[in-house]
């Protein structure tokens, strides 16, 4: 709590900043808009039972050797061996339904990994943001929404959707404290909401997906409420946690 | 140089992700408007010689010791035993004139630190912010906008003025490629340039120093164009690169 009492919302902008804003006391929001959470929340609509998001392609390969399904990407590409990238059409279909999936990105992962001891961690997409905002409120809690970024440089899908929650927990409840980082995701929400595909047109990892033709990929990730899952982190698997 | 020939343009949002953003042929403009960059320009636009930014209140001690004028400050107030804190106001007058000053504060030194070893390292703030980007464009270089944040976390008065240099430097020449840093930061100053001090309403370091009383010293930090001075390092020492 802050010192009026207040619940603190604040923003990470990258995973190398995580140590900085840490608070185990906290929930942590990991963000990672194209693609790893908008594809965890599109698994996990599709009946995935549990995810094992890990941080080395070496560990999602054990994974796979001990017989899991497993998820690899490495700069917005799918590792060869793996059996799916980190496109949310990877995920959708009879096909994931009640399995056990291990999974590793270049970005989304690595920001779980240093998150893990928060005092829950839980992800976040335009395609769950109403469910998690009903949970975070439920939650009652500290929150810092941690944008996974490129590489650990800040990026603005993963800044406009921390903008959006930022926007939607204040509207909903008057018991937040906003850190600057919230405060100026606010800000740039209230511009990028207007028209959030082209808010990013500039945006250096749209373009690079867009030079891999992952358009369709983009406008997806980009939908909102295609879901009411809300993926937690237990011990060492991503469960639902939705009703 | 971008992949399309243009200069590359960012912002890194605290000294703890400089690492990240380091490349050794980069400009680094070092920012923190409340209050150390602000009163490095104020001390040099009345005469200073040189200033040695050192990380550490025992270095400071150290040229106090040796007879040099010495500024200190640690969580907004001066340190006891020196000449300075780091107010603009400190610095204002004939006492300073033909002087070297050593100078550590909580943030703004700190994030000089990191990043000596750029191409060049220029201090900046709104009070020259119009003969920093003249110096800027002339230099014709990639450039890394670093912002000191409170103690490395992201604050909003460094975010602002980033964005005023930004929307400038675009506005001034069509050779800069903006990373995404500076993309948000250009959106956010769209919306804080109609009242500042409005916008920084709610910013943790504002209140910070309001609760201090120094109110006096925000206000006199937003003032555009004071100086025209260019506080550029040169090994240990900053020096006014001004014509």
């Amino acid at each position: 709590m802050s010192n009026d009492g207040k619940l603190k919302l604040d923003a990470c902008f990258s995973p190398h900043l995580y140590s900085i804003y840490r608070d185990d006391d906290s929930i942590v929001v990991i963000i990672d808009i194209f693609r790893a959470t908008s594809a965890i929340c599109a698994a996990f609509h599709h009946g995935t039972e549990k995810m094992i998001p890990v941080a080395t392609v070496q560990e999602a390969a054990e994974y796979k050797r001990q017989g899991f399904l497993a998820g690899a990407e490495r700069d917005a590409i799918k590792v060869e061996g793996f059996d799916f990238g980190n496109s949310p059409y990877d995920y959708m279909g009879d096909h994931v339904k009640g399995k056990t999936i291990a999974l590793t990105t270049t970005n989304g992962t690595q920001a779980i990994a240093v998150a893990k001891d928060a005092y829950k961690v839980v992800i976040g997409s335009f395609l769950n943001i109403d469910a998690l905002c009903d949970w975070l409120i439920a939650e009652n809690r500290n929150i810092v929404l941690l944008c996974s970024g490129w590489k650990n440089k800040f990026n603005l899908e993963d800044a406009l959707f921390a903008g959006a929650v930022t926007e939607q927990l204040v509207q909903r409840s008057k018991d937040f404290k906003l850190g600057d980082g919230c405060l100026a995701l606010k800000y740039l929400f209230e511009i990028g909401k207007k028209n959030p595909v082209k808010f990013l047109n500039y945006a250096s990892h749209k373009e690079r997906l867009a030079k891999l033709n992952l358009k369709k990929d983009i406008k997806f990730c980009l939908t909102l409420n295609y879901t009411k899952v809300v993926p937690v982190l237990e011990g060492k698997y991503l469960v639902n946690y939705s009703k």
